[in-house]
């Protein structure tokens, strides 16, 4: 078999044999395909799609690129998240240990954030000493203790993975339904789950930007799960606007646990309910959904989610007191409040733009490489469609109010966060069209 | 400028400008452009395709990669030919001395024979002693005592085409119009040539199969040609089967001696005359096409032409005794006959396959690197469409008639030879349709 022949196979709009897929995801894993090879076979893929069939070969041949973690001596069924990628996207905190609290394994590997999307090894990372470096071995531990981990995703993992998304970074082939779909997919087989909810984000601050390219991830998302024998649902949740109110690391974490303490902003208790409850339906904790999000509920208004987050942050080297006390968690010595330019309803609060201008203040990495800080970020003081409390105007502001609250340590990183989280606010005279937060969902 | 966002631009089917063309090409010519990026848009390219603007800024950003010789100070209207490739494609050793003996100097640059097709400097190294790898000065000096210079291209000539062209062979990047059409172009325009005669083949034995697709060709390569000041015209010529009846170095430095004696086999002569008039009407060296004929058939019937090309081969180091003793050239050892698998029409004599068994003997290369054997070829006995003379049954042939002489050196070469020459040969109840050899033209 010649590299070349399967480049121009795709290229003339052909159908890759497994043997073919094999042969790609293999060279690049060892090394032996050039990348100038795989960047054309990427482009050609970007530009001619591969089918269903196709992606779950792609995806297969990653799988087995490295290993497929076998937690069959774990009991119960196992449940894992994913999200395409938010800002403000902090529900993994709140969903692992409320279903873990309602007796489903959460066995979770997670990614870091890079570019306006945040990742939630670094939300983890802001908690005094907590480790996400856990070997497999204390991985299975934490989830017979526990009944949940949260790490990172291990070497063994779907190694291919790691060197063609460096590859696709760098050569324009990131926007493709079939790469995205197998890169996702393989990591989260790989990990030995029995089940997985996705959240396939929708919107200006989403990867895809339209509800049908959404709905075409999550379709090929879910074939892709279901036939490698993962039980597999997605929810299509709206990324106009930041989730919640709270962006960058240590920021969010206090928002997540608002939420296991009955608190928190509505948006981010409503997805985060959703994605908690379809979790227990696949890990038979409940008979149905409206079962389910009972317990859901009751897990948060018991206390169990929360003393259930306590425990994991315990067991994983955290400092558990942060729970209790906030000032445990660093915080960013500074504030600078964005303010509305006009009066008007507030039509628009940019998700991606906030999510850049988080960055900026260094919540996030442009490059792998950057070092996150997890004190600064931005949070959000009012949201489009906010309906407002009796005597509270809601979401019709003032020139001057108030809008967005950046933290921050660096004047000079402020100064470039400013123009993009300014940029980020409309104010119009029409209030907006309110617009579902859960726009579809596909299993 | 960013390579990675140019790769997103023409993936998404923009339009690249000169200045990142020009990145992108200074970046392949020193190196700092990486592989996988330039392979990336290079696929991009096939896929989206260039404007007709945009593979002139190509073309320029290529002669620009290197030196556009100046050959100000040679008397006259230099003219090149260039031919997209064939099998027995050998008329630039009739045409060059041709067109110099009736007065039109030909500065020609030409290639080594790759995959199924021959190339030009091959053929020249036949004959012994014959320095193809003359310098610039050697090229003027050349053109001043002989008018004509039959020579490689030197390394100052586009030296990104030499790269881009390694690429695109291992990248699935090759078949693509704005590629080929500036690969083509840029080498001839830094020739220094004021006018240019394109053959672009069509055919089974083609780069182009269809007549739609290389009059798409000729149209690019005659719009670059003359957007940058070389006044181009092309000739489509049909590629199906062999051109002449030699099919290898030694072999075909024979028939084009045998056609500027006056003999040789009609559909070659047919093809270098109308080429060689087209020359000599650019090169201002006739009124019109009818006078060119004229002046071309006059040329091989003084003998003028023979004359001139004894004077080439002896200028450029080789023997010009091969004019009168081919003796003097290599010659292989031994013979093998294919013949006619049954009694009927010969309906095709495919071209590609014949010009694979020609490389499958040693006479051409399938890399790079290989050695060609001068010697080594095959001569066609019979043609598709042969009329016949008087009492000759032409192209009816009796099964076991000899169709192809098979001239080699090697027995475990032969054995790989057969198959594909075998393969290459049909025989039908039916007469074929008579096919125009010159099926169009651009200008």
């Amino acid at each position: 078999m010649r590299a070349v022949d399967i480049i121009l196979k795709k290229r003339d709009g052909g159908t890759l044999t497994l043997d073919e897929v094999r042969f790609f995801v293999a060279g690049v894993t060892d090394g032996t395909l050039p990348d100038y090879q795989a960047s054309a076979l990427l482009m050609a893929i970007v530009l001619r799609g591969m089918t269903a069939e196709e992606t779950a070969r792609l995806t297969d041949a990653m799988v087995h690129s490295g290993e497929r973690v076998d937690l069959a001596d774990i009991p119960g069924v196992k449940v894992d998240k994913h999200s395409t990628g938010g800002v403000g996207d902090k529900t993994s905190l709140i969903l692992a240990p409320l279903a873990a609290a309602c007796g489903v394994p959460v066995p979770m590997m997670s990614g870091r954030g890079l570019g306006h999307t945040g990742g939630t090894l670094d939300k983890l990372e802001a908690i005094p000493g907590f480790r996400v470096d856990l070997s497999l071995t204390e991985m299975k531990a934490a989830l017979a203790r526990v009944g949940c981990a949260m790490i990172g995703q291990t070497a063994q993992i779907a190694p291919a993975d790691k060197k063609l998304y460096a590859l696709r970074d760098v050569t324009g082939t990131v926007e493709s339904i079939p790469l995205i779909s197998a890169s996702i997919m393989s990591k989260k087989i790989a990990e030995g789950i029995d089940g997985l909810v996705l959240d396939v984000k929708t919107g200006s601050g989403a990867f895809m930007k339209t509800e049908a390219d959404s709905r075409r991830l999550a379709e090929s998302l879910v074939s892709i799960g279901n036939a490698s024998g993962v039980r597999t649902e997605a929810v299509i949740s709206a990324m106009d606007s930041p989730l919640g109110r709270a962006v960058g690391n240590a920021l969010e974490v206090i928002e997540c646990l608002e939420v296991l303490k009955g608190g928190g902003p509505s948006d981010l208790i409503e997805v985060s309910v959703e994605l908690t409850s379809r979790m227990l339906v696949l890990g038979r904790a409940a008979a149905d959904r409206v079962d389910a999000q009972q317990r859901v509920r009751g897990a948060i208004a018991s206390g169990a989610g929360l003393e259930r987050f306590r425990q994991i942050v315990q067991h994983q080297g955290g400092d558990p007191h942060v729970v209790d006390d906030y000032r445990r968690l660093p915080a960013a010595p500074e504030r600078y409040l964005v303010t509305a330019p006009a009066t008007g309803y507030l039509a628009r609060l940019d998700a991606e733009l906030v999510g850049r201008a988080s960055v900026a203040l260094g919540a996030g990495r442009d490059r792998v490489e950057d070092v996150v800080d997890p004190a600064v970020g931005i949070v959000v003081i009012v949201k489009p469609g906010d309906p407002g409390d009796p005597g509270d105007p809601g979401d019709y502001v003032q020139a001057g109010d108030p809008i967005l609250e950046l933290h921050y340590r660096d004047r000079a990183r402020l100064d470039r966060a400013l123009p993009l989280a300014t940029r980020s606010i409309a104010v119009s005279d029409a209030r907006p069209a309110p617009r579902p937060l859960l726009v579809g969902e596909v299993h």
